[in-house]
Formats: structure tokens, C-alpha cells, sequence
């Protein structure tokens, strides 16, 4: 469907939206890297953009994080005049990143942005390289929540915090805190501690697949809001979650697979 | 800490628990990649092993999916002897598949087990396949539940569908039918059809990753159960999902990053 050097007139262009995984390259499938080699132009937020190599003839296009809309409408009219584009974004695409933003510049855009072609390419997701790291605190039943109360509001989180505790999902936050509110996730832990036992683990994973990685857990009844930022992705137990200590290492911190109905 | 050909007294072994993604190359990455290469023995389930190329000196040893906790002691065992092992996992080890039976395995295990070193490599889970291909249903807030009741009640699945469904959760169900429990997804499919609207989008997202992929878009009013089987990894939209048509394209399905607050 792609033509780089053909007529405009006759071309229909890409975008490929790219998930670079959560840091080194060791997270980069064989698909994102044939996506970025393959882009005339590569899209997206500076220090995502800094992690892919530099090549002749394609050009960089960097923006400000806040920028998602803007962004995703840039890239896309780039693609309309023919060009294979490449977005690159953290983590995986479609999970609290810029596949969505994306779909919706398409949706309110021009007829022709529909007439494209959009590839998402899938990246490992923060909390999956986190519960790596950890153990295996996804092993059940689980859910993902923005603490980012940009584009909802707090009272929703707040209802799903309590809904998803009762449901006994472990549940992994991203855009845990920012500095326009440093207090909204010491609010999420009272909620949690008001439905889930002290001792459940909480795990915070900061920079994780990056050379500067931290985790630590801690039991629900430590935990709070200063123990993250917005580099941090967070799992909280569920009450079936479990901890094996090991005799010089790291405790692996699990959910088993096994669930007695709590 | 792994020494491949040393005596074997002072020999701490490895087990490196591998996501190989959903299906094809190009979603293994390269921390999968080099994992595998590097390893002396390879476990797993027969069709998860069959994509690994076989490598000369490096031994195999399928097992039935239905004896994970066997197979885990199994690679431990290996591992405790001195070696390099691999046990491979499709989509990501952490999500309803092997990690957290090895970490289970480890809690029940001699002592020795807990002085392996233990990697966890994870991998483009399948509902990352399936929305990537669909859109960006998983766009906002969602849950995974494995609607298998071998290992919890099924009451307890119904209680997770109702709460995640007043949550506003989109939802992907992992595992959703087998032989031994047709009818189970029509029930699912009811509990939703009494919390949302008739028009919520269900993506049914069959060996997504894999030559033979398929995938379908029905409105909850038509979801039924014999769309599906264990290959098929399902998403169920939130109220906010939506369709944005496209000429000679396939519709995309996403779930806007905005939500009201329903």
C-alpha cells in the first residue's frame, strides 16, 4: 500500500504506530524495529524519540508529552501526502499511550486520514516488565488504572478503586502522581486500605528496563504517594498475593493462579 | 551466578522463564531471543516449544498444557543440577501462563530451589496482539479476567464480570471456552448484556500473531460463545468504546483516553 517515491497523487501513505517496550533495547521486537528502519519521518515525544538510532534520510519530529493530539495530527498529515511514518511511544501503544490519541485525531480528522494505512506495533507494556521483575503479581485476574485525573474524573478513579477491590483484582497504576497532584495517590492507598488487608505487597517499579531500575515492595500498610513518581508504574496485590523469601536474592512477590473465591 | 560447565558442587543453576509473544518471529524479543540461545535445556508446552529452532547440544523436553505445576518442577530440578534453563511460555509468562507456576512450584520446592536464579522474561501478551490489530480498545482503564473455572469457582467469575462491568472496565477474557465448558461464555455474555448497552463492541481476536489470524467485531447483543475457543483472546469494549469506519478498511475500535465519568 506504501509507494515512497511514487507520484503523490497516487499515493497512500502510513503511519505505524511503534511501541518501543519500557527502555533498553533488549524490550525491542523484531516488528518495532522494522517499523522505525522503515519510516521516511519518525514522530514523538523527545525522550522516546532518543532512544532510536538515528538514520540518513529520515527525519525527526519531536514534541512536548502534553502535545498527544497535536502530535498524533502531525504525524498523520505527514502520512497523507504519502510518506511512511513511524510514532514511537513508550511501553506498548494502546495502553494509556498514543494509539488512542492517534484513533481519535483520525476519527475528527479529514476523510483522507481514513484512507491510510495504520499499523500498531504492540511493545511490552510497564507493568508486564514490573511483574517480571517482581515475580509474578499478574498471575490472576488483574486490572489497569490511570491515576491521571487529566481526561477523568478523580471521583471515577476513586469508584473504580473500590469496585476493582472487591472485584480481587490485583490492579497496576500508571501515571501514578505528577506534581500537579502530589496527593491524589496517598488518597488511592486510604481507599485500598480501607478493602484490602495491611499486609497485602505493593510493588513500585521505577525505570524498570532501564540501567537506572529500582523496585521495591512494600505491605499496603507502608505505602505512599512519596514512594512514586511519574516514572513509576505500581501493582497492588490482591489478598491471595504472595511472597517467597529466597536466601540471598530478592523475594519473588506472586498471585497464584489458584483462587479460593475471596 | 551460572557457570554452564563447572563441577557441579558449586554450580548455582539458572531457569529463565520465557514470553515467546503471540505467535510469529517478530514479536520475540531480543531479551527472549538471547534467553533461549543461551540456555542448555529448553521445557515447555509442545506447540510453544515447536517455535523455537532446534539447536545442537541444547535438549528438549515437551510436556501436556495440563501439567504445568510438573513441568515446573521438572525445569527446577534441571536448573538445581547446575544448568542453564529455558522454559518457554507463549504470550507473556506473567499473564495466566507459566510464571506464576514456577514461583508456586519454587514455594512448595526443596530449599534449593530458592537459590536458583530465576529470570522472568516477559512478552507481547494476547490481548496486546489482539488490540494493536483492532485499534485501541485497551485505550483506557481495563481488567483481564481467564474465564477458566479449573482453578477458581465460577461464581467468582460472574461476581468479577458484574463489578468490572459497573467499573466501566474494558475487558479481556484470557482462556474463554474449552471442551469440558461450552456454554460458559453465553453466560459471561448475558451477566454483560444486563450491566451495558447492546451496542458495546466485542473483539474476538482468533491466533492473533499467527499466519492464520482472524479476527471479528459483533455488537454485545451478538456476541455468542461459539465465536470463540481457547485460541481466541476476546475484549469487551466500555460504554466509551467506539467504531470509527473506514473506506476499504477494516473499522477501527478504540476507547478514547477522555472519559465522562460513567
Amino acid at each position: 500500500m506504501n509507494a515512497g517515491s511514487a507520484g503523490k497523487l497516487s499515493v497512500v501513505g502510513k503511519l505505524s504506530v511503534v511501541g518501543l517496550g519500557p527502555g533498553e533495547a533488549r524490550f525491542l521486537t523484531p516488528q518495532a524495529q522494522a517499523a522505525l528502519e522503515a519510516a521516511d519521518a519518525l514522530y514523538g515525544y523527545i525522550p522516546y524519540l532518543d532512544r532510536v538510532p538515528a538514520r540518513d534520510g529520515q527525519t525527526r519530529h519531536a514534541s512536548d508529552n502534553r502535545e498527544e493530539l497535536a502530535r498524533a495530527g502531525a504525524a498523520l498529515a505527514h502520512a497523507a501526502s504519502g510518506a511512511q511514518v513511524a510514532m514511537v511511544s513508550g511501553g506498548d501503544p494502546g495502553v494509556f499511550a498514543m494509539a488512542a490519541a492517534v484513533i481519535e485525531a483520525i476519527e475528527a480528522g479529514p476523510d483522507d486520514w481514513r484512507e491510510l494505512e495504520l499499523e500498531i506495533v504492540p511493545g511490552i507494556t510497564a507493568m508486564l516488565a514490573v511483574a517480571a521483575q517482581a515475580g509474578a503479581p499478574l498471575g490472576h485476574d488483574f486490572c489497569a488504572i490511570s491515576l491521571s485525573d487529566n481526561l477523568k474524573p478523580w471521583e471515577l478513579i476513586e469508584r473504580r478503586l473500590s469496585l476493582a477491590a472487591q472485584a480481587g483484582f490485583v490492579m497496576a497504576f500508571y501515571n501514578p502522581v505528577s506534581k500537579a497532584r502530589p496527593h491524589q495517590l496517598d488518597t488511592a492507598f486510604d481507599i485500598l486500605r480501607d478493602e484490602l488487608p495491611a499486609s497485602v505487597p505493593v510493588i513500585f517499579g521505577r525505570a524498570v528496563g532501564r540501567a537506572d531500575e529500582r523496585l521495591a515492595v512494600v505491605p499496603l500498610s507502608e505505602a505512599r504517594g512519596d514512594m512514586a513518581d511519574m516514572a513509576t508504574c505500581i501493582i497492588v496485590g490482591s489478598v491471595e498475593t504472595r511472597i517467597v523469601e529466597r536466601p540471598g536474592r530478592p523475594a519473588l512477590v506472586y498471585t497464584p493462579r489458584r483462587s479460593g473465591g475471596r
